[in-house]
């Protein structure tokens, strides 16, 4: 038997905050289900009304986790409401949560995809409370993934899961219509467009116009300029950033999640 | 040999907040003893003005780990003043705190429980800090509880463990006279008062006051209402709570811990 | 094979907070390379510009892990800059680390260490990012590492590794001058000045001196004053501590890190 299979990775992101048992208590009904397991917190900080947000961050990390991972995402002010709650497998990978848009990166641009509605109360707590679903619905689930119940015996088929058009920026021969769709700990602004998005334009004289400001090319990195000063550059991620020096650009610049970022060829009017 | 048996789970809660090295000390010293344990982080971000929301938190989540795990809660404004140090088994599982009210709702309403001071130094760190009980007393205890030590042997019984009366309401034929015990991160205002305090009352003709707010009626949840709706439902813990649509109802209704609520009979005058 | 030897622990210290995914790559890269090994989070608050606080949070807990334990410490404002990414064997464990002064208390006073640059590409992810060296550096170095790859396949030597003066005192005959190196939870404020830096000094008549404050005589501890007074003790560390009673020092004295510190004894004038 190899080492891997013995241990179950279960990742948790959520919006339930770290001043309350909430994420205290999947664990304990995860380990409860399968004491072998390994849970993971991601962040527990997403913002409910920034469902967008969620989707980026959930895009930069479930692919480093060992392929068979299962990643818990419960960002969900509708709970209660009627959105469905879904098991989904792609790209090598599973994922539980409401289908509310937060699977945008990991399903958008036409991947493929399984995805049943999780409605088998087998794999429930024997009482489903109508306001914690993390705990009686996603954890259980979670934990019956990791040990190898298959997807199909979850529910029926999910069909058209819910994806958000501002994952994406809209393409025009001689510029990219975008949108911020995270800002990060350190203020920087995180977009929807990507290295892909930009291929064919000059790097020099590529100019990025948030409202009020614009920055002429990119950067390869922040460090090499005075504080406070802006730069654009590919992220981490892949995706085009907005960052100040040594300082936070959502600050700085007054901006946040689902404003506009244009990204155009030089010489062109705005 | 069960594969439960190997691991050993050992949780956190406290009041260490996230900035420094506290909670990384205590697991250095845990996994020192205890190689195999699993520690998990609960919260910690505990009021420490506020044990009776310990109280309430621990409540929310010790039940759904495995029996016999150990549960350390250290929110201890008094460390190093004359409150006892203590290892108590109840309900199936340990529990190592300052004797503090913080097991309220573990050892409340009559619960039968098992109690010992924590005074063998021989399960202690080598030097005991005068402020720092949770890496010298608390970590190095729950590593040795976990391994099998048994409860005798940390010190002399227990006698007459802190119970808060603010962690239960006052029943009256007409009324209940109950307190806010928590605020959760959404800012839901969770009251001393579960379902069992409130059996023989009509769901939909509850009122509930707090100071210069009345709500009359239960709802099932809160996600079909306007945003900022003020609504009464019982929470994924069993306890009335108020929360808002979207919103936090302590911000709403400038309400938090220890503020009055009363439940009770329409008709009834305040 | 002993027990101890299944389970390398790979403890993070970071800047990079907890509302993004940034930390969760970097467990998944190490898990994805050594399923077995145990990630432990200390804490992703350490500020960025105060890498000195950084230092003393390391010092708090490093030794407390067992022997071996890889300690990953990135606080890096200067990501993409020019100080080097290295590898230190010391005191018994390791540390990965940008080379910025982090390792202060843990090479500092004549300590002895080895030291390696992280070069060798073959224990770098495949494409390497100019702004996240955590998740494609530092994680899968630390994965290899923990998994017995010998500190010299990781570079050439990493000579005259950063040290902060202000993480020590200067020692005069009649005074210690000190500063404050950390601001912790509770608003505590932790001095560089130790307990072998007052040996000889009498601790019911030393005065310690911030900007307009001085406080006599060193409590044992700070349970037995009323709320809001300022006190002087050692705390966990070993460090001189400027506390306050229910309260936060930090706000009361509006003192941080830098801040000038002067232990003398009493009669000596300021």
């Amino acid at each position: 038997m190899d080492m891997k299979d013995n241990i179950p990775i279960i990742t948790l992101l959520t919006d339930f905050g770290e001043t309350d048992g909430y994420t205290g208590s999947m664990k304990g009904v995860i380990h409860t289900l399968l004491p072998q397991a390994r849970v993971i917190d991601i962040s527990h900080h997403i913002s409910p009304f920034h469902i967008l947000s969620g989707a980026y961050v959930l895009k930069t990390y479930y692919s480093f986790f060992p392929p068979g991972t299962v990643h818990v995402v419960v960002v969900d002010p509708g709970v209660g409401g009627s959105r469905k709650n879904v098991v989904v497998e792609a790209m090598g990978y599973y994922f539980l949560t409401p289908d509310n848009g937060v699977l945008s990166y990991v399903i958008g641009e036409n991947r493929k995809y399984r995805a049943r509605e999780i409605k088998n109360r087998e794999y429930m707590a024997e009482e489903v409370s109508a306001t914690f679903h993390g705990r009686d619905i996603f954890a259980p689930a979670a934990a019956h993934l990791a040990s190898g119940v298959k997807l199909q015996n979850f529910g029926p088929p999910a069909k058209r899961l819910l994806v958000f058009n501002e994952a994406f920026p809209t393409i025009f021969p001689r510029k990219v219509s975008g949108k911020i769709v995270h800002t990060d700990h350190f203020g920087n602004l995180i977009t929807n467009i990507t290295r892909e998005h930009l291929v064919g334009f000059d790097r020099r004289s590529i100019v990025v116009g948030t409202s009020g400001r614009t920055v002429i090319g990119l950067s390869e990195t922040y460090s090499r300029r005075g504080r406070g000063e802006i730069v654009v550059y590919f992220g981490s991620s892949g995706h085009l950033e907005i960052g100040a020096v040594e300082a936070s650009a959502s600050f700085l610049l007054k901006a946040g999640v689902r404003d506009d970022v244009t990204v155009w060829k030089r010489g062109k009017e705005t």
